[in-house]
């Protein structure tokens, strides 16, 4: 008698072959796809996303999951692919096709009615679609809570298991206790960091051939990677032999550096997944959390100390000799990790950047469990950036229009960009007492790092949570002390406030 | 109760979000994809295959096809699709599963070993697999061929309807009694073309944006296209909304330039299919000729004309002035048609091209048909060079192992190339009486003439074959005697040979 797993594995591939596919679509959308072919391509996707949805979502598939959840006999991998597909089924199966492609169709439609309300800087276009995809997602999360569960609760669950609201109101306040006075501390310290050389006419053509050179000093692997230009940077994958990041060139040179090096963060976690985990349910990152934590680590962590930049900024200095000539290195690290208040989440520093996601994350809670209405979002939203960051939007485009994820339903999301940061500083401050860190940065022994990185949290693909990721590597549980204690440590000392 | 059309309908989207995805695969492939990626993407793209395999040929669909031939109520373009999906399942339903599988395997095997071969310039290498090739060929063609039907007349079906042998050997006679001649007068006439200035040090960078400059000119449009780099220049589209070419840049400037016009050609029968077709299965070139006749209209009548070049040479010396600033149009012109005896195909002048077909059609029937050896292949091979085009390769590399078709069991595939030329001469004849051609290219009106070919040929997908579009636009059956005339007066005049 053959094994539910052996017969379960051809859905399974199916469904990967599927998604695969799906991916490359969106890549290709997202790089190079021309303007007009968005409809007829739009039409090829929703056949392709129905037909993932049947190869995951049927009888036999549910009956032979169910199987093999009770076989003993599994591989670790073959556990986690298993693991996930209950969890994909959970998922779906408790929504009602008609009402998930609705929402599907809602969401396509309010994506780009949230571009042409931030176009018009028009709050009042986005708000009834908006309203509309929150009470979608409310029936949704409500369909699937388990008995006594939050709504905010399901949705969280989604981006990083094993974080419920409980523990994210700890991590949060912690953030507000510690952080955004230290932020007031920072800004009000008087010291006055010159960036001014980071702005200028930089041609694209060098800041790729830089970004190239920067990528591949990180670890990114031409070989079985691909680098592109996008409207916002991003990273995505095939599976373990082909991983793509996205960058653009602006007028500030930190812009593409940071966010090359902060994709290829998320590149080598992808690179790293096992050969037998790859192309399955259980091959990607343990979570957004840990993924954004290996993009941070490297993009803040490494990327913008001194160390790091010691055997490479005369390459950078080379390539823009007329902007960086006279620069000297201690000037061109400080100037990368100036911090200020300001209104766009993504251009944010790294210190201030918690607290962009404190204020996303305290109004998803009252709009999901609270009473705060859709219509009193931009007023809300405005308060919260005068309290924390001292600094309140004068328009909805540069306030609560800025980001796409809400149109496109995904609330839950935010948190998990701050759990990175604070994943990423609980991991080095282990590191640092098992190698010397400063050393091997100076020393260009990158190699070192990203071993020991995927070795303890690339390789596992979705066979642990991340919280296990953090037990086993760092012998404790989630602790955001050390985030609060790295940013303390690090802007004390740029800004020579008291310790 | 709805009708057959109507219930096949899904399934053919089906097949046709599944064909696209693989289109996007290939294209990826060719164009970026990273160098590893190979074996792991593979698995996906033989999933989607079979995928398709299945979508098309099942009972349900063989069923609701012949339903459907029935149906008298059917569009034009639903009839089309409903012939096309006829053709695909008599073509897989009468080769059993296991067997096709076995020969794709066996074809992605051999283009491997041909690859090999033609790098080690050994054709012992590539012999074993190549007899295989061709036996499985026979194979189906045996299975698939109609009471009394030849084999090669099977395999030369699939790429030009309408076209058998008995078509084909008049056509080739021809292009042997009047090309092959002609072609000898050419090189013994003692005219010197020059054509060194052609050569040099082309950057990239100025190649592609003169490239596009020219590919616009001609009628692409990049709000719906895509112009990438890949090792072999090739056209593909997604649907009509998404079309894509590719070039490569050497040094040689007519290369990268008259590959970008020909591809455009291509690029425009793809455009100008209707959308009603589009997206179908009859939403493609009528065949592989006409397809051929198009890209060959523009690069060769139209491209390496003195009227195409008079508006816009100027541009192209500003982009190149060390290379032709003192060359002056008529010798620029000159130089694009220069004859040649070469050994190369895909390098060959207009002229001589025909000459390097009619080998290969000589020598694919002699195979399939005949009783040459696959052993005595490069033998041959040389000989016929000899006699046809006075040059015989000193090595197989230059020889019989250059084209990578018969690797891929693609036999029957060559004539279409010398057809496409021969079709796009007597379009050219007819035009010519129906509008001021020549003024046309001199006063750069390029959309008169895209115009009336996307109303004569490009719109009408696959509703009708080659033939028919010939009759219907030129009120004459295919006429080989225009390609003849068209050579003739072209290089008894570039060489000045009595006429």
């Amino acid at each position: 008698m053959s094994r539910a797993f052996d017969q379960l594995k051809p859905h399974l591939k199916r469904a990967m072959a599927l998604n695969t596919a799906l991916v490359l679509f969106e890549w290709d959308d997202a790089t190079q796809a021309p303007e007009q072919a968005g409809a007829l391509t739009g039409d090829v996707i929703g056949i392709l996303s129905g037909e993932y949805f049947q190869a995951v979502n049927n009888e036999e598939v549910a009956r032979l999951a169910e199987a093999c959840s009770q076989e003993t006999d599994l591989t670790e991998s073959e556990a986690a692919q298993v693991k996930e597909l209950l969890r994909e089924i959970e998922k779906l199966s408790k929504i009602p096709q008609e009402e998930y492609q609705a929402f599907a169709k809602l969401v396509s439609e309010s994506t780009r009615v949230w571009e042409a309300a931030k176009k018009a800087n028009d709050f009042s276009k986005f708000a009834p679609v908006l309203k509309q995809v929150i009470d979608w997602q409310k029936k949704f999360a409500g369909y699937r809570a388990k008995p006594g569960q939050k709504k905010y609760d399901v949705m969280l669950e989604d981006y990083e298991p094993g974080f419920s609201m409980e523990k994210l109101d700890e991590f949060f306040a912690m953030v507000r206790r510690e952080i955004a006075p230290l932020f007031r501390q920072v800004m009000e310290s008087g010291v006055e960091i010159e960036d001014g050389f980071l702005s200028g006419d930089f041609d694209d053509e060098t800041q790729e051939k830089i970004g190239r050179f920067i990528a591949e000093y990180v670890g990114f692997d031409f070989q079985k990677g691909v680098m592109a230009v996008s409207a916002h940077p991003f990273t995505t994958n095939l599976h373990n032999k082909d991983v793509r990041i996205t960058t653009h060139y602006t007028d500030r040179l930190d812009s593409s550096l940071f966010s090359i090096i902060h994709e290829t963060g998320h590149a080598l976690y992808e690179f790293g997944i096992r050969d037998d985990l790859t192309q399955t349910m259980a091959g990607q990152g343990a979570s957004m959390g840990m993924h954004e934590s290996q993009s941070r680590f490297f993009e803040n962590i490494v990327g913008r100390s001194a160390g790091f930049w010691k055997p490479v900024y005369g390459k950078l200095q080379e390539a823009f000799p007329e902007n960086l000539g006279q620069v000297s290195l201690e000037e061109f690290v400080r100037a990368v990790n100036k911090a200020s208040a300001g209104l766009i989440r993504t251009e944010a520093d790294e210190l201030s950047y918690s607290l962009h996601v404190l204020v996303r994350y305290e109004l998803e809670k009252e709009l999901i469990e609270g009473d705060l209405q859709v219509e009193n979002l931009p007023e809300a939203w405005a308060d919260k950036y005068e309290e924390y960051l001292g600094i309140r939007p004068e328009n909805v485009r540069e306030g609560v229009l800025q980001d796409i994820h809400w149109s496109q339903g995904s609330f839950g999301y935010f948190p998990s960009y701050a759990l990175g940061s604070a994943f990423s500083a609980q991991l080095y401050y282990h590191m640092k007492k098992e190698m010397d860190f400063e050393e091997l940065l100076e020393e260009g022994k990158l190699s070192v790092i990203r071993e020991y990185l995927r070795e303890h949290v690339h390789q596992y693909g979705k066979i642990k949570d991340s919280r296990q990721i953090l037990k086993d590597t760092t012998g404790e549980d989630f602790k955001p002390e050390y985030y609060v204690r790295y940013l303390k440590e690090k802007y004390q000392k740029l800004y020579q406030l008291p310790q």
